[in-house]
């Protein structure tokens, strides 16, 4: 029954393909740069989510001139689509040195820094100043010097404001544990409350008031209301969000911008599932795992004229191998399906599809390519 | 103290880059093309595990002319690299029909039916002759008609001979199954016997005795010393082999011909981890879990003249988000590392990881690029 009809699309799509709702991405673009506004803070949104070079013109367009990235290939990507204003936020790699020295000879570099041996390496090595954010962890247990060890952090501090090519710009964190918080709101506002107050302390007693605190993820940014006393955002996945956004709370279903067109291939109404053309390859195989025996790849939409429909009621992707997903679907269901149809499916992290896939169409009919790694 | 030594790399390796030992590589395919030839069986291993041309030509210098893929963009690669007999063990997708007949075209082409009424419409479809496996679901429940469902796959067997584009080769089977098998080998031989005996019976009754029954896997075909009276084999993994094989008990570490090189960013002795250049984007999300708490990722090594370590004893790949690696390791050997050296990572499932990084470099200083997915 399904074939897909959004209108502005101009080609046959007959293999997995990623599409982006555009209209959906502005408004979440907008939505969060006024909050920004709002509050007042620097937005330095987070490029890694979509990687491209036209959906970052989308972030000019809403007055961003500032980005975050996670790769000095992503900064090298983005500085060569016209930004000059670019944090890697990811700990310094020492053997891409001659990478980032090209980098901070065109545009204004920030680095992440958390080891002071890798500070007076990175200094020795440099030909050109750069921003220095210092990694503070508070709480994901990822990267980053513990926020409680506050000798460590000041003693970092110091040292880079002895070395020449080094400027401390800021204190960075990334509260990483909000993607697996059962208490909800008011038990993140409340831990958000906590480690604003650390970094506050942190800042006065390193004792430069210029010193940015920088704050990001996208639950935090989007389910608060008031985010205390931070200068600067970073969020990424809000562009496009996405099933485990949705599950922690930081979106609507309505709001999820990117979906996966896939080919139905076979039915197999004996156990209620459906295989469609579109496996790890695809989605890479991050899933939500309710318990033991129940894993969330991915929700079933159907395409429409401009875009796609609510996901199907019963329907998920509940497994994958290389080129397959098995999609759960009840008999009733089943029956408006058949092999050739596309359908399309919400993906549990849209950073890692549009990673896995590589390139975006968008429902207005744009190509979207992402950077190539290589 | 760790730099990568390989002799024969003729470039400086600053991010995540995948290494294949050639030698274990070319030792992997020999030791299975032999295997095949003592048993008498055609060998038509799988690519879709490294996905490159060149790898592709050790397998011709190894005598094989016939090959399987898993989607028809690698079929359309793999034919451009000069392979004419080439099988998608996928199930048809209608959608593709216009690449399908131009690859029929050129090729000597198989395809994958498990469906009545997709064979009857790709029949329509259809330019030119095409050969066709039935696909027999024989434990796997993935995809295929289930081998005990005698009367479903006999009709399809018919109705394929009604169909003038569409000639019946084999009946292909994939035990998928045995990826996730405690029995051991006695339980997979058991099982194969068992299934093998109910082809036997289905080549019986379609009464066809050049019928192929296709046979593949990496577990089974590996582990097992005799296969009972298939005729073809399939198996693609083992050219690489990875941690989940060798958990399955199909390989030994040693046999192992893939490696991610990884810098080493951080280092964090209180929690015994240390933080890697290497995630999500590059080994896929693919884990082996021995418990709720415990999900192992990889195996650490350290690179030398010609190749790589064993596993170093008490270290493991225990977390991945989209560039980083979190490697669990003991006090003791993390004295040995600091930012800046680059380590090893075994990952767990080589086919995602080939796919996920794209371009592989050999220890003798090929470049191997895998195929382009647009």
């Amino acid at each position: 029954m399904l074939e897909i009809v959004i209108s502005m699309l101009n080609f046959d799509i007959v293999k997995p393909t990623l599409i982006i709702d555009k209209a959906k991405a502005l408004e979440n673009i907008h939505r969060m740069q006024a909050k920004a506004a709002r509050h007042g803070v620097v937005f330095r949104p987070h490029f890694k989510t979509h990687q491209s070079g036209l959906v970052g013109a989308w972030f000019r367009q809403a007055g961003v001139d500032k980005i975050t990235v996670s790769s000095v290939s992503m900064a090298q990507y983005f500085a060569d689509h016209g930004w000059d204003d670019i944090l890697i936020a990811f700990p310094v790699n020492l053997l891409e040195i001659k990478q980032i020295n090209r980098l901070a000879s065109r545009i204004n570099l920030q680095l992440l820094l958390e080891d002071l041996t890798v500070a007076s390496q990175l200094n020795e090595r440099l030909e050109h100043l750069v921003e220095i954010y210092i990694k503070i962890d508070v709480g994901a247990h990822r990267t980053g010097i513990p926020m409680e060890n506050a000798s460590q952090i000041l003693g970092l501090a110091a040292e880079i404001g002895n070395l020449d090519k080094l400027k401390l710009k800021g204190l960075l964190a990334h509260a990483g544990q909000f993607y697996d918080n059962p208490g909800g709101i008011a038990a993140i506002q409340k831990e958000v409350s906590a480690i604003n107050k650390q970094l506050v302390w942190l800042k006065q007693q390193i004792g430069d008031e210029n010193l940015l605190l920088s704050w990001g993820d996208t639950p935090s940014c989007s389910m608060l209301e008031t985010l205390p006393d931070f200068d600067e955002w970073r969020p990424g996945n809000f562009v496009y969000f996405d099933l485990m956004q949705y599950h922690i709370g930081a979106c609507q279903l309505n709001d999820i911008a990117v979906a996966v067109a896939c080919p139905v291939v076979a039915m197999h109404s004996e156990r209620n599932e459906m295989t469609i053309y579109g496996g790890a390859v695809h989605f890479s195989k991050e899933f939500i795992a309710a318990d033991q025996n129940f894993r969330l790849y991915g929700y079933l939409v159907t395409f429409t004229e401009n875009g796609w429909s609510e996901p199907l009621s019963g329907a998920w992707l509940s497994g994958l191998s290389q080129e397959h997903g098995i999609v759960k679907i009840p008999s009733d269901l089943a029956q408006q399906f058949k092999p050739g149809d596309l359908v399309g499916i919400l993906p549990i992290h849209s950073c890692l599809t549009v990673d896995a896939i590589g390139i975006q169409h968008t429902t207005v009919g744009e190509l979207v390519p992402k950077m190539s790694f290589a």
